[in-house]
């Protein structure tokens, strides 16, 4: 039985983990870390990890970058390994995630659905194969209307997965509303749509001379982010230091 | 039988024409006007309309703006109405247009399909009901690498129907990546897909909360506005002066 | 205010019904019937509508047909409308259903949805135009792999909206694997797609001569039902005997 | 220079091959073989390979089963390799080309497009990380109203790929009107829409818990199968015997 100190437990996140673990079989928690300190899940919440006394074999962070430096201090500490899923890290943070995991395991990456980065290396492979064969590449997005960023995390770390197959020569088209051009040969066009309640698509279109190929993932609710940090929870449980990725799980 | 002149007879969209009139029981052509003057689908070719001596019932024009003003003028006389599809029309051509309708009819559209045609009025028609109940406007469309305009005539055609239902109140949004902010309430997003030999797909996003409808239109040949322009000059033959449209066709 | 009784408050979609009325401007839940007779949501809860003393304008029944009979004549008593969105009802029930419309309002519809029910009148209109212009018609349904009937309600009450255009002289088709031929002139196909946990799609496709044109509903959870049903329940209020239907509350 | 004899130069698909090749920089066709003997396309035309004296380095046939034996003969005693694109073969043709290619390279595949081939494998590396989550499979394919067999053999060649990933344990599902139960488990369903003249589309779905990974293959006309073809000829040309498939021109 994997067991689990969830960083960020009260939060949205960390309740629909929460609720995923209860029948696990595999994995529960044995502890949380919440600024507010409220226990109401049936496991001890700790203010921070300085109180934590509870013996784990891994950490999931679903909070926020404040308090990074604790964490790592205490997975290293403790040799428990991290499962980093807070998003919007500082450079400073990234170099301090990067140094951490010279001596504690940590895994982090920009989108934890199972889904997503099993399409990440498909699509890889797919353009090898298909640029050859004189394919364009169009990546289009949807999210809910309250999103503030565009395109999102994800169509970038799937532009960006695609570009270093082309030695990253390709250059990311935004907007092609403003000049009377054909396509560039070299490009890679984003389209961000944005309306109602939408969790998210991420669409990738290769277009070839009278045939297309589309990879689509859609996500229904936020659920699936919380089904992959657990996967890779479970994963990392036993792991020495380094820096993993979600492509490492799946493998 | 609607005896038709076709000007731009020898050009890629004449032909398609022609070759769909071949086995037409309902129309037919009886001349073709084009800049080349070569007669090679049996029916003869002149080089203006001052040099043909034909009968007709209708003029179907998919040639250049070039010459405009010489076919209003045949038409004018003669009594024939004008399908007009030839695009890039300057605003004195389109003035000329307007003036001319007052003595002969003429249709013009910006896109002849009639399936296109079609979703225009469903789309303004679900605009009425889904704004009401808060959902959010959107624009897909995708077409192949050499197209030098986005968005296409036509994405622009779709919004303009739907922000006339809308009082013109909302705004279209080309490039979202450029601010960090939450969609705004009263724009229309329009996203314009290009790579290898796509023909053209539009699509009219309609995303409320937990629900989406999406109304979507592909065309797989050129063929399509061929045929929509075939039954505008079987609609349009016998009808008096006037400015007409495909919406005109479809009822 | 709307007063609303609520029979079946505590099944899933009774919950999902209060926690949307928590902050409704418009409308409020004065009481619940439910078997179990537990109140767990700040309004008081009866066991059957004999018990139940609390004056309102509306019934909205996410329940089951056991108990229709007692509910109907309530209505009938105390002059309260019901919207009624429990399925699986006997030919028995339907009729006692047709028959209590004469002397209280029901609004009855196989699919609550306000995005459906909008789509299943453009559809109507479609089907005369595009059908005219020989488009094959075929509905593809897609909902998760618990879901024990196929087509969906939902994708046959599209199938009949579009058969009653085309005077009931259409077909529906289930499977083509059974022998080799072309597709039938007069013939809906009707496809189910299995899986996962998709909450329910639903796409009409009307696909012509080198031109496709869809109609997709999409819904991202339950929520979608509930809403409609609200709807109905603030378009019933007030309203006298007869028989109503989802499309008269989006007019 | 690839120098390819073409059989059933006269035919749909062989006038396309002929087309694509007028500009090709690396293969031409040096002759036809066709029954009706007549040379319209600057090559020479045999009526059958017993006529034929052109030196060439493959063949490419996209005709009938009828000949097969002659080809294949041919193709062995000038020790010219074959791209064998003619489909309705029996099981004794299919056991002469498995017996022919021990002494000449043999290429067949049930879809001769590059995107389908590609697909295949992608698919194929899907489903073993997916199925792994718990994900159901799911095909859709849609084709022409003149197409007499469903589902198509693309799709079945698709369903067998995944497949065989899966132990061949797994049934496929044609029709799920028949009875009222939830989905099995170790199913694979496919659906087969029929409309218009849509030229092939197949979809394979991924659907697990809250999300849905679909890929997705549109062929927008019958040129992606010539193009298929002249790439499986210019790897075929100057290998030797054996069977080979377009997964081996992928590499």
């Amino acid at each position: 039985m994997t067991k689990i100190i969830l960083r960020g437990c009260n939060g949205k996140m960390g309740q629909v983990i929460t609720e995923l673990l209860v029948n696990d079989e595999q994995a529960q928690i044995v502890a949380g870390i919440d600024l507010n300190g409220i226990a109401k899940n049936g496991y001890p919440v700790f203010k921070s990890f300085s109180h934590c006394n509870v013996d784990a074999d891994v950490i999931i962070d679903f909070s926020s970058p404040k308090g990074l430096e604790d964490m790592i201090f205490y997975g290293q500490n403790k040799n428990v390994p991290i499962v980093l899923c807070t998003t919007g890290l500082s450079e400073e943070d990234i170099a301090m995630v990067s140094e951490g995991s010279k001596k504690v395991g940590i895994l982090r990456s920009a989108n934890m659905s199972l889904g997503i980065n099993t399409l990440l290396k498909l699509v890889q492979a797919a353009t090898k194969v298909l640029v050859a064969a004189d394919f364009d590449i169009e990546i289009l997005e949807k999210h809910h209307n309250q999103k503030v960023d565009a395109p999102s995390g994800t169509a970038l770390l799937l532009a960006d997965a695609i570009n270093e197959v082309l030695n990253k020569e390709y250059t990311y088209q935004y907007d092609r509303s403003k000049e009377l051009a054909p396509r560039g040969k070299k490009e890679i066009g984003i389209s961000a749509v944005r309306g109602g309640t939408i969790v998210g698509e991420h669409e990738v279109i290769f277009a070839g001379t009278d045939e297309v190929i589309e990879f689509k993932h859609t996500a229904y609710s936020k659920a699936v982010f919380a089904k992959g940090a657990i996967q890779a929870a479970k994963f990392l449980a036993g792991k020495g230091p380094g820096l993993y990725q979600m492509s490492d799980v799946i493998e």
